[in-house]
């Protein structure tokens, strides 16, 4: 943070006693682990956010190759666990941090490579472009991952990877890595080295438990701060979002705003978002469509699944193309526009800021508060 | 209830002034309008629960023909508003009440009639035996109603039911009427006469909304006291059970007790009962298998869908074949037995004990408290 | 419930045959514990509340005789355990009810008399209109009871009470028995004869570890569902109500309604209702004011601490003196007036409504739905 | 944060073309705004938290001299807002900090000053370590602050501070300002230079409408995100601790170890925390009591209030004397000892982490996990 003196000290410094008497102060602060709140107030409590993070957009075509070519020179294993490349924001000083709280990379995984299992407090997802053959096993349960499909990977769940064909399949992962960093919550443990579980099944044994709309296993009744349901299939989303433009084009209330259908995964044990500190969305547009401005605490980062079209982010409009990656600060102003029909994944912070009753949002752009 | 009089005062009537003196002022409070706890207290505070509703099984082969036979001889329309028949505990004093706090009826609607619309506080649902072709229009949305399907129609939901079909159709209705009724809560309005939506669609609009398994619509986000969801298919719940059996087999913990699936309706807002006031789940035993005795506090009914078996409820057995109803009252035990392979519907009254911290219920049958 | 019979049946009791046949059919369908909703609806479900308890007075000078007539001639002690007199409301058949889902009792203890201690899952709390000398000895912790206080004893907590005395004291018991014992979930324990702890210390352990405003001890942090304070104390309940008044004289929003404070018994642990079931307020009217009418789902029971005035109940006047006790019947219309300053002690059924989304109010008396 | 290579690219180097390949492709990744999970990962997600804030004492006599010497030279008003002097701790940077999440500073008050009115969405709180003389004016409420209050003043609250005697006064503030400026939540505003309200009543509005324990008033009935009571008197403090030490002296549970008594300040209208963001309780130890060792995720300051003892962090003694504050990061172990009896004032961000399922906690230094 750099030093600003407020008002009341420049003052003082145009004086003369005071002045030295100030520097001997500020001086006897600094040995004593002092700082004065009136030289840093306006940094430190702007009267809206004032993120050092920046909008910024990374191009799939830029991605996928870099990340193949770390697959071709980086192997995948114990201690570098994952060939997962972070995307980072420019504005946070060389962190590999896509905002102050998310993480976002791409993994990489070859032909018939494995990713050793581990656990963590680190929440985590995979949101999948394109592709398939993986099969990511959860506390001992194989997930097959495919085209469309959103994944999770709760907290001190154990994980592994394997690939499972002969072509490579590469992958975004979403986590809360800068939040636990910095909040100091890391806990971190190594499991085995292959694969609990080797099997590729269809379903998972949690997709046959948790993947019946509105029915829950008696058995394994109660809340949990994440969804136990391990992925959220892409027929399910794209069915759900065709449904909604489907209503709206019959003339009943279903979209977000018109021409702009959305769905939230959800925790099916409490209605509320799939990860403590995530939440996920699907949004798709209509060709043509534009949607209203739109504001709010916290940041996020979208990826294009399919489409063209152009994101506004506090006026500067970027382009968009399939597997675009791009973050929204906070309190940034997001205007989406989609030249084809667009289809977008996106995930942010706002629970954390919902639960600690921090969070704001406008639409419409009226207030710029 | 029946007066009762305590060790205490019949003690005193055995002495002479005292007891005089004694009906004197049982005379004096009755006209006061006062009763003393110690002539009540043993049955207005029992031990253990003794419910005065008894455990009773109503025939499928009896209740549906007295419904046909109702349907030859009473219209359904405005003023008696449904041709629903209650289910009358034969020891509920001939209220119409399964139980005290749940309604049980059997409701038949004929080729082409239609049930006019209207609303309550009281909570309901369907569960479909057999039959299809009536549409359920809930807040001007027609749902299909077929066999297998769990509906719902939350309190103060305009509702109307039409058959569009050449063939009659009957299914069972589950309300919390006796509970409303006993506490003097309910709102009754009527509603037009003809269906608001006279359309058949496959799928309702709140089902195209809400029926993907995890997806919740943005733009209709936030916690509900009762599901949104307006009918819980056949497909899926058989699917669910049949999954939970089938990771029993490959020896996974899937089941509430070996050879029992089952599932529960939930409410995918907040992952809790699909009713303020009512529990409904989903039961199946392989053949052959019986249940660990059960008991919890607050009453419930079920209806057999397919198979044979037994009820043993307090010990006396019951033959139990498709479309038998029966009652579980509270803190009776209750044992199950598949004699073919057995589905069953259950609902139950557990959420209001729940929510006022009332609910006990103990499995295995060693505590007889 | 007497029978009514709809329109739709009326009309077919006109013509010959049908009404042969329908009284066959209403003959069998009694004998196959089976009963119309067609004939049963308008009483079944009124269109707004249309309770059968009635509003009704107790009067204190004549309850006050009555309970110490009731302590010249019956004992206390083990078998009736409480010398409680019920008031039964008049529109109860003879139940010791005061409301459907509430009970109201006067309860005297003469001069070193002592109520042995036992447990039920029934909910329990005292108000004391006048005298002191009785401790309550909650889970072995002795509770001073005086004027004015307000005291609990939740559900499943073992209690006595003993009087220390040579005066006798009398207190108005307030429990949800008519809802426990309505939904079958009573259970009743004895416990021993002699209370477990004597002494009469000035502040219960209880109030030492909770009676502190905001403050919760540490070692034993966690939500309950009753309040762990086992007393409110007189002195902070006319301090609250007290400020009020100031406040609103000083032009500060605090109390309810112009001259109308009020305060709510609270649960420490969670902010909500001292009871699961049951709702406890305390209100002081400033001479010559009036309330606005008011109208809630379920019922409540009032005691006059202080003062004198009027309740009108849809739309009847009944004069309000020292102890009297009254009872407003679910939706019924209440409007009070202070002759004097008026302090009402009250407590209601709120809390089962809210908790199951059944819950209405309206102020003003604007609408009468 | 330094660059660390794993293992798997350690190897990597040692052979030749992989080697200059892979430079190559780190040259590429960081100019694509890319940098790898592999080189990263033992830094990031540590196996235990690994926090770069330390354990740390700062000095009342130090401080205090400091804050006086700034009350000397540095004026108080709009601008710089307020003469707040932050405890930065040694390990984050240079940056005003206590820990990653928490602010504390000496707040310092000279005769007669004022502290202009603002608010802000950051969580704030008062304690009074020595000293009377100040209001602080929350919303328009004056309220006094006086030796051994915790006084709230919660996010988007206007607030200012008048001192109205002939002495200074200094106390600790404590905020979440770290917290909400690494989330980019901040908004703040300017309100009246002039204090909206220069009255110094004894109690304060809203402590006469919440300070009565147990007790809600009814117009202002719902729960909030943070107390709605704006002080926490030192007398009722005291008076809690007392108690339980005299409660365990009786023999009875009370005190959260062996001569070592806690409470927590809690939101009356929830029973949760003060604050969304920050926890407040205060401890007593008897003189020569030692506490059991005690490790938790997330970070606490704490200050002496009175009394002599030491602070064992991670196995470093520090003595403590009045007004002594120091800091304990994530997961390091803290042993208190009181020489004399000690009395401690202590916030943590707890609640961050307990929302967000984050929390863990182990007693007993058992375990190192």
């Amino acid at each position: 943070m750099t030093s600003k003196v407020s008002r009341a000290s420049v003052e003082l410094d145009q004086q003369g006693t005071e002045a030295e008497g100030l520097d001997a102060l500020y001086e006897k602060l600094a040995d004593a682990h002092m700082i004065p709140l009136w030289t840093q107030i306006h940094e430190l409590m702007p009267q809206r956010p004032a993120p050092r993070a920046q909008p910024y957009v990374w191009r799939w075509n830029e991605l996928y190759p870099l990340a193949k070519r770390a697959g071709d020179l980086v192997p995948v294993g114990r201690g570098g666990e994952r060939r997962a490349i972070a995307l980072a924001n420019p504005g946070l000083d060389g962190l590999p941090f896509a905002t102050p709280t998310l993480w976002a990379a791409i993994q990489y995984l070859g032909p018939h490579e494995v990713a050793p299992e581990h656990r963590h407090t680190q929440n985590a997802f995979r949101f999948v472009l394109e592709g398939e053959g993986v099969w990511t096993v959860v506390n001992g349960d194989p997930v097959a991952m495919r085209r469309g499909d959103f994944l999770l990977t709760p907290g001190w769940n154990f994980h592994g990877h394997q690939n499972v064909t002969e072509a490579p399949m590469a992958w975004l992962d979403g986590l809360d890595i800068p939040f636990v960093y910095q909040t100091d919550t890391s806990f971190f443990e190594l499991g085995p080295e292959d694969l609990t579980d080797t099997s590729t099944p269809e379903r998972s044994r949690a997709e046959r438990l948790w993947g019946h709309p509105g029915l829950q296993p008696i058995s394994l009744l109660g809340t949990r701060a994440s969804s136990p349901l391990p992925v959220y299939r892409w027929q399910n989303t794209d069915r759900a979002l065709t449904d909604q433009l489907a209503l709206e084009a019959e003339g009943h209330p279903a979209t977000l705003e018109p021409g702009h259908a959305a769905i939230r995964f959800s925790n099916p044990t409490t209605g509320s978002d799939v990860l403590p500190t995530i939440r996920a969305d699907f949004h798709r547009l209509r060709e043509g469509v534009g949607t209203a401005p739109r504001k709010e605490v916290g940041s996020s980062v979208w990826q294009v699944f399919t489409g063209k079209g152009t994101a506004a982010i506090d006026g500067v409009e970027h382009e968009l193309e399939h597997g675009d990656v791009f973050v929204v600060p906070s309190w940034a102003e997001l205007e989406l526009h989609a030249d084809d029909a667009l289809d977008l994944f996106r995930f942010s912070d706002a629970p954390i800021f919902e639960a600690l009753h921090q969070y704001r949002g406008v639409i419409g752009g009226g207030s710029h508060q």
